[in-house]
């Protein structure tokens, strides 16, 4: 056991108090998630009004459990918790706790916040940890757990780990992330809650330092050790990425998010350069947060910022390109006159071949053969340290056989190629070709440009503090 | 026959020139698109090395078909174009060709410069009018016609009319309505070609005449009538939305629209203010193009700019405040204190009522019936014009009951309502149900945000050149 998060990552077995049979309870899902998705620890659902559910013994406490358990679900309401933590404590094996009842602290009221000062006090007494209350808990695809109260959905492995301080939010990255053409592999996902013990801080140095993840994706509204968290993830961003969301950018905003987790307003301006000076990419949507943390866990960073637009539909070619012109830390690639020359002979006869330069129309007229050719041209120069290839396949290159030209011209490039089919389920089966072999999409050229450009941040970033090493 | 457009987009009769077997070939696809969405007009296949396809007797000349020809689609290489369009002459009852083939003057060739002047000579002589060449074709979906070769896709009717000066935007714009939770109705869609005669102004001003039309969207590059086109819109959008997608917005994309269509750079400011004074809805996106069509297509304008955000989430409320709060022409409604003290009165205990003014969190405990009393109570105050309902439902919230929730809550509001169902797959149905009762559905809380600004904008339009009647 490397850090105490572990225990509710990697538990041997969990317990579920108030696990149940009415899908209108929160025990319901959990329980659902646990047995569903594949996890093959131990599952003890506790319940004194059932014998057993889903084909296993249901227990009346968890004092009767003859196992060891590792981590403690609880979802009964907030009045029957306090009594549960007692048989938590009473047992002496558990070491980790998820409280998913809600009807704590954050009412508001002076009973709630009693009751979770209660709740704190008996398990700092126990040496127990705990997430929540209010909390729609965790997950670690690598061994297939799945505590949560969210939707049971299709869940692939992947380098990217995911905290949200807002439950809505938790589980909207993890429906967001399942809705992509194949779902966005993804390792470990936690929802904070209340923060009576675990906080934002603990789950960042415990993704920092977790072998499995490589970029960090967090939806946050406030910071209250907001130095400490800022310091943590600038030594995090040496290494890894570290994506946020914080809402609250304007008045409006800060006055909703205020309502929301008390966040102060105004201090928009003094979150971006926090995040700027720890190397944190800002993102500004969930598409934007999704489509940032695909580019970056499929492809490797470009070496510097000279990309190159390779489409064979002018107006999709040309939204990137005035998306493109919004930053000015990100240039058109030089190509070279020789590779103009191979790319002219190459193409078909009407192909714009650097109309500007860095720009290539190659037009509808172009076939598998003229996209694989002209990618390989692209990637092949020297000067470009990135390609956008975009294309609304037209019925005489089905999408599928496109989908082949481009993943076997990619193949072997040290470069970043991010792809936009913009032609709704006519392609869909093509992006699944294309994310299945690592080349991520995007339905826009616009939100491509994006991440080529987070990644070009990235990689700026890295440059300034390491010298240009890695 | 009202218009001389009507020839194209309500033949009796359709003959393809160029139908294949083959489906890498353009009278394939024109042919299977014709035949199977149902259009119930004689369809003559013309090609001279089959006797069949698909069922239907093929001729091996235009001039061979007994019946009536109304409109000749072209799809025969360039070079075979000039013969073809002698035996449409020569038939005499033609009023109508849309010439697909490509290889004509956008080929910047002189052969292809001067083939299509040929053409264009023969049937002005004739008094035949023609799309294109290099044109995808044109879609009534009142009569179940779909001329293009673009993929066979559901469509639905609706009020929404399309036309587009690039053939690649035409299609995707035309599957990325299809991939809508429901198909998005539209009623015509046309895309324009090389415009050797029917051009832009053509179809802008056919459409603004048009009964089943009442939203006109439009991508455009280049504008060569631009005077007169402005005018027209501005005749039009008096009783029509006009949506106008048009790049090259700054250097780098003006650049790309250049070399893609010859559009001048640097004139964006120029086009920014001749939108705004014919009433032109400029959107900034495929996916703002397709929203702000969906919400003024499905839902009423709102009577004024006081906007309601009731969200059950947090996170993406704030998200929504966040994007309302950069548009100073919009501002968030003010609830009664009756009102107020109704909505505390029935929503959980925790709900955040009017924190600040116009916005409520009714928070995740709520559930169907807390919706449905919400809805219908903001819908009620008189000094709300419109409200965006947002939800990413919990697991206890089927989001189907939810979806219901709502469709009674809003069944007779005379204010527009927009919903955002956050949640991915899982809400997949609830935005079929909420589509099909005629509400529209947004990706994302910005998106209905936009699309809403959009519609308080086109009030206010209208408020000024009609004094406030409508």
């Amino acid at each position: 056991m490397q850090h105490f998060l572990d225990n509710f990552f990697y538990p041997d077995s969990v317990a579920v108090v108030g696990a149940s049979k009415n899908p209108g309870k929160a025990g319901y899902q959990v329980l659902k998630n646990l047995l569903t998705l594949g996890y093959e620890g131990q599952v003890y659902p506790v319940n004194p009004r059932e014998e057993e559910i889903s084909g296993l013994k249901c227990y009346a406490s968890l004092r009767e459990i003859e196992g060891k358990v590792d981590l403690v679900m609880i979802t009964v309401p907030a009045k029957a918790v306090l009594p549960v933590i007692d048989d938590v404590v009473a047992r002496g094996d558990v070491k980790a706790v998820v409280v998913v009842s809600a009807g704590f602290a954050e009412t508001k009221t002076e009973e709630g916040i009693a009751m979770e000062k209660e709740l704190v006090a008996k398990l700092k007494a126990a040496g127990i940890r705990a997430f929540g209350p209010n909390c729609t808990g965790v997950i670690n695809t690598s061994i297939k757990l799945d505590t949560t109260i969210e939707p049971t959905v299709e869940q692939n492995k992947g380098p990217i780990s995911i905290f949200s301080q807002s439950g809505g939010m938790a589980g909207s990255i993890l429906l967001w992330a399942e809705a992509q053409p194949i779902p966005l592999g993804f390792h470990k996902w936690a929802h904070v809650g209340n923060m009576c013990d675990v906080n934002t801080l603990d789950v960042l140095e415990y993704y920092g330092q977790d072998e499995g993840t490589e970029v960090i994706l967090i939806y946050m509204e406030g910071f209250d050790e907001g130095r400490r968290f800022m310091e943590t993830a600038r030594e995090i961003t040496k290494e890894k990425a570290v994506l946020v969301l914080k809402v609250g950018r304007n008045e409006l905003g800060s006055k909703a998010a205020y309502s929301h987790t008390g966040t102060l307003a105004g201090q928009d301006e003094i979150y971006q350069a926090a995040f700027r000076k720890a190397g944190i990419t800002r993102v500004d949507s969930m598409p934007d947060m999704i489509d940032t943390a695909k580019a970056m866990s499929m492809q490797p960073l470009p070496k510097g910022n000279r990309i190159c637009i390779l489409t064979e539909a002018g107006g999709p070619g040309t939204m990137a390109m005035d998306e493109l012109g919004k930053y000015k830390n990100v240039t058109l690639a030089n190509i070279s006159e020789e590779g103009q020359k191979a790319l002219k002979e190459a193409m078909p006869p009407m192909a714009l071949i650097c109309q500007p330069q860095g720009y290539l129309d190659i037009t509808a007229a172009a076939m598998e053969e003229h996209h694989k050719v002209a990618l390989e041209l692209v990637l092949a120069e020297e000067e470009v340290d990135g390609v956008i290839l975009i294309s609304v396949p037209p019925t005489f290159l089905p999408p599928e056989s496109l989908a082949e030209s481009i993943i076997e011209a990619a193949k072997d490039a040290k470069k970043p190629v991010l792809t936009v089919l913009m032609a709704g389920k006519w392609v869909h089966r093509a992006r699944q070709m294309l994310e299945r072999a690592g080349l991520p999409t995007f339905d826009t050229p616009e939100q491509a440009v994006r991440a080529m450009v987070k990644m070009v941040e990235r990689r700026q970033y890295l440059d300034k503090v390491k010298g240009g090493e890695q």
